[in-house]
């Protein structure tokens, strides 16, 4: 678990069951005081009054250990903040809204517990061997109806099987209708496709979708921030939304009708600052009405796609950019040092910063640049759409490309590991 | 004619065969010395250089009044700037756009006669009972590809007639397809339709629509600047595109591919600052693609519309004007007062010179307010889509709604007429 104490790990399964994701009060608490001394002080009943409240309830039913050790059985893995895996990149923008909401709690403006409050999960249980911490740098949500129509199947087919071929991770729920057509996509171009599911992990919801679930699982990711056995609810569709919101560079609504859970995806996406994209599709399908309503919007109004280069040139990613990270190669790249002098000065301090063969996480890079997470987090896109970083399991270093022109042979430096709760 | 003097009226029939529209020099000419003295320095090889190069071919074997004559037979008329039926309000962005071309052109920086220059026409061949003065007021021009789909045609032919049924005049070309299928929709709403043609008004093209262009001479308008008898030709139909875009207050690309006359025409759109709507599709289809590149332009992006309503807000007529304008009644209005105390100042001078019954023309209006012309142009939509003026045959008055609440009995003033040639 990447170097994860067991007090820290059980002590964000057991809060992970204890309370309903997601919990602004619980969440404040684990700030400020960090996950074992949360969880003590629940099982105590000397937690705030806002935690008891929201805790109480299950707090003498939840194992810990047990879940852990179910999970394990089933090959699911539970990842925390605290550990190498850790989506830190794609969760960035839940951790500066979810500071936010945290104020507007404390100043009384805001409910406890509110489905979908955009703060970041306590944890998250996975299944998979793909790598968490890739999400978001090259990744792209496709949602849309359960109800799905032929075409709109066959778009998110098409869409997913495109953006897969040129190494974008594909994430989505597990329904019916769109979901599923985006997850077969992907896997039939053999890309990562990645399952973000309202209940627990070792659960198909919809049952039908067992075999696709087994499936991602193998070449990609089910990841849920319900603990395994958790029933997917109402609510937890509407909590799940945020997270493919955050997880993606940016979402697809392919299909919706004019209500629709794909539009409240599509929402927290605005709130999160990332971008919103729609299909269009005939003006006389209601499924397509949605769609058209994102692309008419006068505020936050979705970019209009119609195919996989559209989604690229949205996400930031050119076309290209596999032939740069895939097998090392420069076709039609510029000279190395010119690149480099085309780079922003923070840019340049994150490229300096960038060991040559290991992966280091954000934190560690933004010790060994010299600049604050968010500089960091803001720069790594552009070396990497530059071609000059890559993104590997745990984390970021310099690409192939770069690597022969540059001929270095290390990291400039060896960044202590700092924490990641701040 | 409406007051229009025999020479005038044969000087511009003279010009509209001498020279291929839409001819710079020509129109300069004609601006600066009126059309009488430059059809008869065309007629002894006197005018300016320029104006002889285009006219000089055909000067001789273009006989006016035998066109006029044929015309008459025939039930065609010409309508000439000078005449109250001339859509100065539609045509009035060609005018402003003209003078940039002619101020261009008299600086060298421009050619003579491209086709589709953005300058008025010289006149206009009319075929049908319908008000040309009313174009440009709540007009839509629908237009697309004449290889439409059944999709296209069938969305096409609904927005024309919820359009017509509103009272919207529709405006488009003749052609198969998209025109085609608007026009009909209009004309089964028992609507006004306005076939803007390539050719001359007594030829249909393509000959098998020649039944649609009979039922649109009986219930709208099929007009010209080529003379009757011209042949549609690639050059005209860039030429007519122009007059597509000024004669209606906004148009809709329903479908067209991503080589489409319907692109020439929503350019013109954009250039007259007319607005731009585009229907979705598809993707999978060919003959949306344009209409999405429509939708996706960085500059002058098209508005999205899916529905009648959607066209009406564009073009700023609200769904309950015709509730004004129609029966006099004024459901849901606020009081006129209030009304007339939230006008601009330009507007209320406007209204405050608009007559009771018989219908006064923009410069007539300009005349009675002490408005610029432009002025004037800029205030009646805002007038009548505040329910207190109406656009009626020959111009403007105040509206039955306003005139029952005013009690006002007739016009403050009356304007002599004007010149309309500046």
């Amino acid at each position: 678990m990447g170097g994860v104490s067991d007090d820290v790990l059980t002590a964000r399964a057991f809060l992970s069951r204890v309370a309903e994701p997601a919990c602004i009060p619980l969440w404040v608490a684990v700030c400020r005081d960090g996950p074992v001394m949360v969880a003590d002080s629940i099982r105590a009943g000397t937690a705030a009054p806002a935690v008891l409240e929201a805790c109480a309830p299950r707090a003498a039913h939840t194992d810990p250990y047990a879940d852990l050790e179910a999970a394990d059985r089933r090959g699911i893995r539970l990842v925390v903040p605290e550990a190498n895996e850790w989506p830190h990149f794609a969760l960035s923008c839940l951790e500066a809204a979810g500071a936010r909401r945290a104020t507007a709690y404390q100043n009384g403006q805001t409910r406890h517990c509110d489905a979908g409050e955009p703060i970041p999960p306590l944890a998250l249980w996975v299944r998979g061997t793909a790598d968490l911490a890739a999400l978001g740098v090259r990744s792209v949500g496709i949602v849309g109806s359960r109800a799905a129509t032929s075409y709109g199947e066959q778009v998110a087919a098409d869409l997913a099987g495109g953006l897969a071929a040129r190494g974008v991770v594909v994430v989505s729920g597990g329904a019916y209708g769109i979901d599923a057509a985006a997850h077969r996509g992907a896997l039939q171009s053999a890309g990562e496709t990645v399952i973000v599911s309202a209940g627990g992990v070792d659960r198909a919801y919809p049952p039908s979708n067992a075999r696709l679930f087994e499936r991602a699982a193998k070449s990609g990711l089910i990841l849920s921030e319900s603990p395994p056995g958790a029933v997917p609810q109402r609510r937890r569709f509407l909590t799940r939304n945020r997270l493919i919101a955050a997880l993606a560079t940016g979402t697809v609504v392919v299909e919706a009708a004019a209500r629709s859970g794909a539009k409240n995806t599509a929402r927290h996406c605005s709130d999160l600052g990332r971008p919103v994209m729609a299909v269009p599709g005939p003006v006389t399908s209601i499924m397509s009405a949605g769609c058209h309503e994102l692309l008419s919007a006068e505020a936050h109004r979705a970019y209009l796609v119609t195919s996989v280069s559209d989604v690229l040139a949205v996400i930031g990613g050119s076309s290209d950019l596999g032939a740069y990270t895939a097998d090392g190669s420069d076709t039609g790249a510029d000279d190395l040092r010119s690149s480099l002098d085309t780079l922003e000065s923070a840019a340049r301090q994150v490229f300096d910063g960038l060991p040559a063969r290991r992966a280091a996480s954000v934190d560690e890079l933004a010790v060994a640049s010299g600049l604050a997470t968010v500089e960091v987090i803001r720069a790594l896109p552009g070396l990497e759409i530059a071609g000059l970083a890559e993104s590997v399991e745990g984390g970021y270093r310099i690409s192939p490309f770069a690597r022969r022109r540059v001929g270095r042979a290390g990291a400039p430096s060896s960044p202590s590991t700092v924490s990641v709760i701040r």
